[in-house]
C-alpha cells in the first residue's frame, strides 16, 4: 500500500462518527421525488449536497435548474493535468416512504440498530452518495487527487431521469470524462464485492379501463355491466402464458440472448432459489421457464403489475360497481429491448384482447433501455484490485435487475462506459419499508474507493 | 274517492314545502354506518328520526340500542281495533359518499336542482322514510288511521342489517303484524308504479392475496417472485367463463329457475338493452349468455368485483413489487341459494385454482339470501288500486337485483309477507355520486301510500 492510501485509509477510520451523523442529516430531508408536495425538501437537499461539496474544497460548484428537480455540479483537478478524468454519479432524491404503517422507525428520523441505519434512501443511494464524498475528503485531507473528478448528483433518478439526458447531452464539456464511476448498485453479500456490469432498463405505464360513466349500485345492474376491475385483472392475467413468459406480441423479438459462457459464469454466482426465497419470504418462487433465478433478475424481461386499484377498499362492504380500474404496469428491459416498443406492444396488446365492453388507455410514463459495459477495462481493473485489497475477495460479475438510466445517457451521449459498483445489499430492503445502510459495508466502501482512486494511476 | 282519503290528499299537498324542508335537515346529517367513526352521526339520526315520530303523534316510541347502531320504534292503533296491523320498514342510514371529487354539490349538504334533490341518502332511503311518514301525517291530521301501524327504522342496512335479526327474534310480540310495507325499491320510471315481488340476496367477501414478505424492488425481485397483484388478478379472471357464468364450483346448483309465464311477464318490462346502455353508460352490456339484462339483474347471480387495490397507484412511477393484494367480491344470489354455500364455493375455487407461489383468505362480510313475495295478497291488490288512482297505470311486478335482508328476517321470523314498493328512480344514482330524489315522484308517492292505506280497509 502506498503512502497516500495508508493516510487517507487512516483519516476515514478516524472520521467514521462525523461521516454517519452527515449522513444522517442527509438523510433526514424526505427528497421524494414523485410527490409534487417535495419540491421544496428536493431544492434543500441539492444545496445540502452542494454544501458538502464546498467544504470538501471542490471547484466550480454549480446548482443547474431543470424543468424538475436541480442538478449539482462539481469538480475538482489531479495533482497531475494529464491523469485521467472520471465523472462521478449519483443521485439525492429517493423512493416513497409508503407503507407507512410498515416502518419500525419513522423512515426521515434515521435510526441506528445494531450495525445498520435504517432511513428511506440510507442505501439508495444517499450512503452511496457520502462514500464517494467521503473517500475523496480522505484523499484530499492527506495527499493529492491522482484523477480529475467531476461530480453529477441528481434529483430525479427515482422518477425516470427524465431530464437528465437533456442536461448531459447540452453540457457535454462540462461532462467530459474518460469513464463513469456509478456507485447506485450493489454487492451480493458482506463479503463478496460486485461489479454490476448489465443493468435492465425500465418502460413503465399507467393503464386505465373506464366502465361504466359512474359507479353504479351492484345490485340494480350487477349483471349486464363489465366490471372495469374484473376487465382489468382478465386483461392482466393474459399477460402471461402459462411458462411465465410475457404475451405481448413481440416482446422476446428483440431479447439478446444469454452466450453460453455467459450462463456459466452468472451460474457460478452463490444465488440460488433459496437465496431468493430467503430474501423475498414468497412462498414458492415463480418466473420464466427455463432459466435461473439469476438469469431470470438480470438478463430476461419482466412485465410487473406496480399497483392496481378500483372501487371501494375501504372497511365494510360497500356494494358498488366501479366505473373505473387503473394499474401501474412496468416492464424491466434487458439489452437490445426499446421501452418505446414495448409501449406499442401493451397499445397492440390492448387492441387485440380489450372487450368492447370497456374503453382504455394505455400512457407511457417513463422509460430507459438497458446496457452493457466492457467487463475489461483499465477501471475495472483498478475496482477489482482495490476490492481484492478490502475484502480480500475478487469481486464477482454481475447483471443487475434494476435501471439507471443515466448508464444509458453516458454510453450514447457522452461516449463513455460506466463503471456500476456500490455498497447496497441485498437484505437493505430498497424502495420497501425500512430500507437501511449496512454501516460496516460503508465504511468498506469508502476505502475501496480511496485504494481505487489511487490504483487508477498506479 | 272517500272523504278521509281527499283530505289527507289535500292536507299533503299543502304541506309540501315542509316536507321538503325536513328530509334536507334529515339528509344534511351524515349517518355512514359503514364507517365507525360516524357512530355519533348514526345516534343523532335515530334521534331524529324518533323526535318526528314523537311530532306526528304516534306511541310507545322507542330507541333501542343494538352491538351496532340503534333502532328506532313507534306504534299507532287504528279506529277499528280489528283492522289489519302493518310493520312499516325503514333504514337511517346511508352508503359512504365517496369519490367525493365526482360530487356536484356537497353529499351532506342536500341541493335542489330543478326537480331533483341531491344528497347522500335522498333516495336511499331518507326520502322513502319520510314518504311514509308523511302520509301518516297526512291521515292522522285530518282523519283516523284505517290499520294498526308499526315502525321499525333501522341503521344498519347499508352494512348488511347484523343486528336486526337478532332484534326481530327477540321481539316477536312487539312486532308482530299482518303484513310488512318495504318501500325500500324503486319504480322503473316516473310513470311507471311498481311492486318488486322478487329481491336478490348478497353474499360479501374480502380476499387477501399475500405474496413475498414485504414490498420489494420490481428490479431486484422482478422475475423471481409471482406478483400478489398479478396472481389475484389471475384468480378473479378464472372467476367467469366466456359466457359471462360464474365458475365457482356449484355455484348454479341451487339456482331456482324461471318459468316460462315469469320469463313472458319480466319480457313485458320496458327495460330493454338500449335502456340499460343508457342508464350505465356502458360502451356496450355484458353478462350470462342466453338471458335478458333484466333477468340478468334480477332473476340470475352474479359475481362482482366491488374493489380491489395492491401496490402504488399514486403520481408518478415507483418500482415496487407489493407485498399484499386485497380485493372485495360480492355474489347477487337469487332464490334458493345459500351465502354460507358461496362462502365455501369461493374457497373451494381458491383452494384449486390458487398457485403455491402466494396465500391467501376469503373473509365472509355479509350476507342474507333473495326473497320472492306472494303477488296476489290483499295488500298487493290495496296498492295496485292505489297506484292506478294516483299515477292512472296498473303497476309494473318485477324483480329487483338489490339486496334488502329485512325482507329475509320477516319472513323467516316473523312468517309474514312484505310489500315492497318505494320511489327510487333508475336515474337517482343510488350508491353513486350525485344520488338524488325526483321531487314530484315523490309527492306523488306519498299521495300513493295515503290512498294505500285507506284502501286496505275498504
Amino acid at each position: 500500500m502506498v503512502d497516500g492510501t495508508a493516510r487517507a485509509i487512516q483519516y476515514a477510520q478516524e472520521n467514521r462518527n462525523r461521516f454517519l451523523e452527515e449522513l444522517i442529516e442527509f438523510a433526514s430531508i424526505p427528497s421524494i421525488s414523485t410527490d409534487i408536495s417535495h419540491k421544496e425538501d428536493l431544492n434543500r437537499t441539492a444545496d445540502w449536497v452542494a454544501e458538502r461539496l464546498t467544504t470538501l474544497g471542490l471547484t466550480n460548484i454549480q446548482i443547474f435548474p431543470t424543468e424538475g428537480h436541480p442538478i449539482v455540479f462539481a469538480e475538482s483537478a489531479a495533482a497531475e493535468p494529464q491523469a485521467p478524468t472520471v465523472l462521478i454519479y449519483g443521485h439525492y432524491d429517493v423512493q416513497p416512504a409508503d407503507p407507512l404503517d410498515q416502518w419500525e422507525s419513522e423512515p426521515f428520523q434515521p435510526a441506528k440498530r445494531e450495525e445498520n441505519l435504517y432511513a428511506r434512501g440510507a442505501t439508495d443511494m444517499k450512503g452511496q452518495v457520502l462514500a464517494v464524498i467521503n473517500a475523496l475528503e480522505a484523499i484530499l485531507r492527506t495527499g493529492k487527487l491522482p484523477v480529475n473528478v467531476k461530480l453529477l448528483i441528481e434529483g430525479e433518478e427515482e422518477i425516470g431521469s427524465p431530464n437528465l439526458g437533456k442536461f448531459i447531452a447540452e453540457n457535454k464539456d462540462l461532462l467530459s470524462c474518460d469513464f463513469a464511476l456509478n456507485p447506485d448498485t450493489g454487492m451480493i453479500g458482506p463479503d463478496i464485492p460486485s461489479i454490476t456490469y448489465a443493468l435492465r432498463g425500465l418502460a413503465y405505464f399507467e393503464v386505465h379501463v373506464h366502465g361504466p360513466a359512474q359507479d353504479l349500485h351492484s345490485g340494480l345492474y350487477g349483471g349486464v355491466v363489465h366490471n372495469p376491475a374484473q376487465a382489468l385483472c382478465e386483461l392482466i392475467a393474459g399477460m402471461h402464458d402459462e411458462n411465465g413468459r410475457v404475451t405481448l406480441p413481440g416482446f422476446y423479438d428483440d431479447v439478446r440472448s444469454l452466450s453460453e459462457e455467459e450462463r456459466e459464469e452468472l451460474a457460478r454466482l452463490p444465488m440460488n432459489e433459496a437465496f431468493y426465497l430467503e430474501r423475498t419470504g414468497a412462498a414458492a418462487l415463480w418466473g420464466e421457464a427455463g432459466y435461473t433465478p439469476v438469469e431470470r433478475t438480470g438478463a430476461r424481461p419482466t412485465l410487473e403489475v406496480n399497483g392496481i386499484g378500483s372501487g371501494f377498499t375501504g372497511e365494510g362492504a360497500k356494494t358498488v360497481l366501479p366505473e373505473f380500474a387503473v394499474a401501474k404496469i412496468s416492464s424491466r428491459l434487458v439489452p437490445d429491448q426499446d421501452p418505446d416498443k414495448v409501449h406499442q406492444q401493451l397499445i397492440e396488446y390492448f387492441e387485440t384482447h380489450s372487450p368492447p365492453t370497456i374503453r382504455w388507455e394505455v400512457v407511457k410514463i417513463a422509460g430507459s433501455p438497458a446496457t452493457i459495459s466492457d467487463r475489461s477495462s483499465p477501471w475495472v481493473k483498478a475496482y477489482v484490485k482495490a476490492a481484492q485489497e478490502v475484502w480480500k475477495a475478487k469481486p464477482v460479475f454481475k447483471r443487475e435487475g434494476g435501471s439507471v438510466p443515466v448508464v444509458v445517457y453516458f454510453q450514447e451521449i457522452l461516449k463513455v462506459d460506466s463503471l456500476n459498483i456500490g455498497f447496497a445489499l441485498p437484505s437493505d430492503n430498497m424502495h420497501g419499508p425500512n430500507e437501511k445502510l449496512h454501516l460496516p459495508t460503508w465504511h468498506r466502501g469508502i476505502e475501496a474507493l480511496i485504494h481505487f482512486f489511487y490504483n487508477i494511476t498506479e
